[in-house]
């Protein structure tokens, strides 16, 4: 593992390292011989930052795999998610901001509906609208068990997140969806014995839960999946020796920045200049700088090339207020490609551009963008490299070996 | 191990996937400065795919290490070699087409000279030739023992192959091969006691087989070496999904494709057209099609540099056919390099183009050749990369993580 290897030569410095994330960067040409996205758009400052810097083409997990947000965003934080797993309802909750401490129990949920039987006619309760779930949300947060807290958010439509927070909780607990209508939602079954009273406690709380909710014409119960804990990453500080702050609009990326113990910012806004000003004004406080810009892959998932380009020049305009800041080691890239062509994550490799000037060696390109990057000095390399390349190009690794 | 990553995210569509290894393509110069085989040839059609497609330059095994021709192709279909390995009785056994199924037993052979004294005076018989040893071999398969089937088949010259098929046989037996003269070949000894009845087995039919050549004045005895067993590797169904079919007029690599569980497809003639009009004949009946054209390889042995640029050529009149079926995928490389200049196997990278009209990013390339496989936009990587790739660009993957 990578910290097994950087953490022992970690040195401190007064250096900034900014980490610069356009979701799902990388792309593909719409029409035969043509551009891709970021080839596509005028990014005077981008290309700047690629002539005095060197760029290239990383991998997020293996050839061909193509990841989910969670994977893309911790192999580039340098933990490898093919040894860190996040827990399915651990990642549902941190996507919608819901705090996952040591210990506490996380899962994913879908209202249901069912039969006068009990059991199960809609696993997705017809996909009931947001708006129409989001009472059914307010009124499982009414739901008390003596000794435990639970929190419920709301994720979309008929998905729901559950946090239980108490002491001795174990996730080994099965799900309660049982992948089929017909029959009834299935008890919570601990695996292990461990798990057991976190199980009667799950139990306890549905039983609540579908009382709550029986009169309701679409969604009259529920199903839990995922049951999962904090995954007790190290964190951050202690694998890099860094006090990382996150900007971000999304709830899903600022829950995967706390799993590894990062200080969300908060701010007003959601473009790229309203997140470069946060990074200001937070300047003196931390010294790395998680930022991370979604609309690229919304517009790419949209199967929207052209938005997707706008978005990458909206970035490349606000540059120069995150350039003024002087950090010392800038990184931009993206977790995962997401070709407008193709409207979904992919597997293709991720442009990478670093800009550190008083470390960096320059290579001959000019322009960033994924041609320019398949010829750039740093090459074809694992995206699980970025953290030890950006505390190298900061000076704070010391030497291996004498 | 790659299965362990990919065969979990699999998902089945109705892609054709196509894999044409041309054996040995990467070349070297025959002068300074000159081309290789592969940039001497006159390639419209590779160059054209190389346009639309990416290319890129693949290690076999690892830098500095030549492959045989097993390894090469398992690495190939995603088997890493490092892992899993073939017995060299049964490679050589797979080699000359002979069957190895599970729980069978192969060996390779050597006829040798004996003195009157029993002892070893030529280990490989005067080079005896393929002609002399032919009816040796059909000597040696008119051997019987109780409760076993036996085959023998000759590889050439000195050399041959024997499976032994029967219940609870077990490979655990060292070699009866001295590896010096002046001394009697050892009798198969097991060196585990579940092994002790097949090398009692083997003993038998070594005595009964110097009977039957103790009159010939050029080999009058034998000896076995790489006792083995069918590997029981995942098939390529298993691991991929993929009901794949084998093109090859050598029965070497049908021999290794059948180990991966492949279908052999019998065909008349053995240029490339015929290979590809088998494809076409049997395009409805598989989704994966391995498709060998050994005469690259057989010219760089020879050190024919203009022969291998020949068959590299005759290859490329024919793809047209292969286009015309419209792959999903096709993927054309070889398994290792065999420059003309040096006569054998080396381990230099080897050329590889990816062609995937819906879902590949194209590089700038527009020829295919070493020289432009090392600025292609798959960069340098590793052949076990092969499988998975081919598998991405045909949306037979789904994501990895939320």
């Amino acid at each position: 593992m990578p910290f097994d290897h950087i953490t022992p030569l970690l040195k401190s410095n007064n250096s900034k390292i900014v980490l610069l994330v356009m979701d799902g960067l990388g792309g593909l040409p719409i029409e035969a011989g043509g551009s891709t996205e970021l080839e596509a758009a005028k990014t005077p400052n981008l290309d700047r930052l690629a002539a005095e810097g060197m760029i290239g083409l990383s991998t997020p997990i293996l050839a061909g795999i193509t990841p989910g947000s969670g994977p893309a965003h911790m192999v580039l934080f340098g933990y490898d998610p093919l040894h860190y797993e996040i827990g399915r309802g651990v990642l549902e909750a941190a996507g919608v901001g819901l705090h996952v401490g040591r210990g506490d129990i996380a899962a994913r949920g879908n209202f249901v509906l069912l039969n006068e039987k009990g059991e199960i006619r809609d696993r997705r309760a017809g996909r009931i609208s947001t708006e129409e779930s989001a009472p059914l949300v307010e009124r499982l947060n009414t739901i008390t068990l003596p000794g435990v807290e639970l929190e419920v958010r709301q994720v979309r439509e008929y998905r729901f997140a559950v946090v239980m927070r108490g002491s001795d909780l174990h996730p080994e607990i099965d799900d309660t969806d049982p992948q089929q209508t017909g029959v009834p939602p299935l008890p919570a079954l601990a695996r292990e014995p461990a798990a057991e009273h976190t199980a009667e406690l799950f139990n306890q709380w549905i039983a609540k839960a579908s009382q709550t909710l029986a009169q309701n014409p679409k969604a009259n119960g529920l199903t839990l999946r995922g049951f999962s804990s904090d995954p007790n990453f190290p964190s951050f500080n202690k694998a890099y020796g860094l006090n990382a702050a996150c900007i971000s609009v999304y709830p899903m990326y600022k829950g995967i920045a706390k799993l590894v113990g990062m200080e969300l910012v908060d701010f007003e806004g959601d473009a790229p200049d309203d997140e470069f000003t946060a990074v200001k004004k937070h300047w003196e406080d931390h010294d790395f700088f998680f930022i991370h810009i979604k609309k690229t892959d919304s517009k790419g998932e949209d199967g929207d090339f052209h938005g997707k380009v706008e978005v990458i020049e909206s970035v490349d305009r606000a540059l120069p207020a995150l350039l003024g800041l002087e950090p010392d080691v800038l990184i931009i890239t993206g977790d995962h490609s997401t070709p407008a062509l193709l409207r979904t994550h992919t597997w293709h490799p991720v442009p990478f551009l670093l800009w550190a000037p008083a470390t960096v060696r320059p290579d001959d390109q000019t322009q960033f963008g994924e041609r320019s990057c398949a010829h750039g000095g740093i090459g074809h390399f694992r995206a699980l490299d970025t953290m030890p390349l950006a505390l190298a190009h900061a000076g704070r690794l010391e030497k291996f070996g004498a």
